[in-house]
């Protein structure tokens, strides 16, 4: 009998890492998931989301005991009183989060010891789109530029191709930049 | 001298609605506003966001005192320990805010006083392509639907007008469905 002993890199359990990805490619169909959200007005600009189950990995996760609740407001300049971050800066949180993440993921499947990772994410967007004044003008961003300040043991040609790798495979970055179908339709009314 | 009467809808000052539409229209480089977030990572799939000042409306905002400051996690299938909701769950969080909040605000625009908006958000996502075990997997979220509960005073035609009239224009529903530009780039190594 051997023991198993276990490896951590850049606060990765490497050990367990390893045996994901061979389970992974044991059975692809492990590898769907299925994120959820549930968001409720409150008043203007305010809304409240509660995200707790999601499915992966062949069932329903039960690892949280407790629910995430995260509260959207707009600025007084967008009409509210700031009763949280807005939406579109929400996006960029979610965009730094992945970017960061996957670039931690992908580093330590390289064997690269990451000292340090700090973003700054600018969005540009032109708000007559939202408000409708101006029927060529895009809604969403017009661009997102991330920066991000990295070390790691690694050279510099090392550090940009580990950047463009996490940039083409993570998550929220292919969200934004891919036109992804998304569906609103509308509960049938209840009383 | 005439007193100029608060008018309320749906929890906005439609006063101000009206004169900060006049204001865009009649100059519409006030519309153009920049968001930013600056991102810290802590270790493994946990790291911090810090969200504060912006510019819009041709300034500097600043009317937050105190920053809004997010964590992003995984849960222990995904190697984490839930620190908080993962990047692509808080993607659901603004995407739902943002639909609730454009909705409410081209109701309003259109007179239409709303008793209650909820949504509930399902992304299907294949981890596979994270990863970068197939290469014909697409890394981001392969499809989102939003079921909207809404109820206010207006036909049922009338709010399937105005849902297909929000997805149109929220920012976050543009971003996702539209392939936006994605600048990642590399601080200079600072030692």
């Amino acid at each position: 009998m051997t023991t198993l002993q276990k490896t951590e890199l850049n606060g990765i359990d490497t050990t367990r890492m390893t045996e994901t990805v061979q389970a992974l490619e044991a059975d692809p169909t492990l590898a769907r998931f299925e994120f959820r959200n549930r968001n409720r007005w409150i008043q203007g600009g305010e809304n409240r989301s509660t995200i707790s189950g999601f499915y992966g990995a062949g069932r329903e996760d039960d690892s949280r005991s407790e629910p995430f609740v995260f509260t959207n407001g707009e600025p007084p300049v967008l009409l509210g009183d700031n009763e949280g971050a807005n939406p579109v800066e929400f996006l960029l949180h979610a965009l730094a989060g992945c970017v960061t993440t996957t670039t931690v993921l992908h580093a330590t499947a390289r064997g690269i010891k990451i000292d340090r990772i700090s973003t700054r994410l600018v969005g540009e967007i032109d708000l007559q789109g939202l408000l409708a004044l101006d029927d060529s003008v895009p809604a969403g961003y017009k661009q997102i530029e991330i920066e991000m300040d990295i070390d790691a043991d690694c050279s510099d040609e090392e550090l940009d191709d580990l950047l463009q790798f996490s940039k083409a495979h993570s998550p929220t970055c292919n969200t934004v930049c891919r036109p992804v179908p998304l569906v609103l339709k509308r509960a049938r009314r209840s009383q």
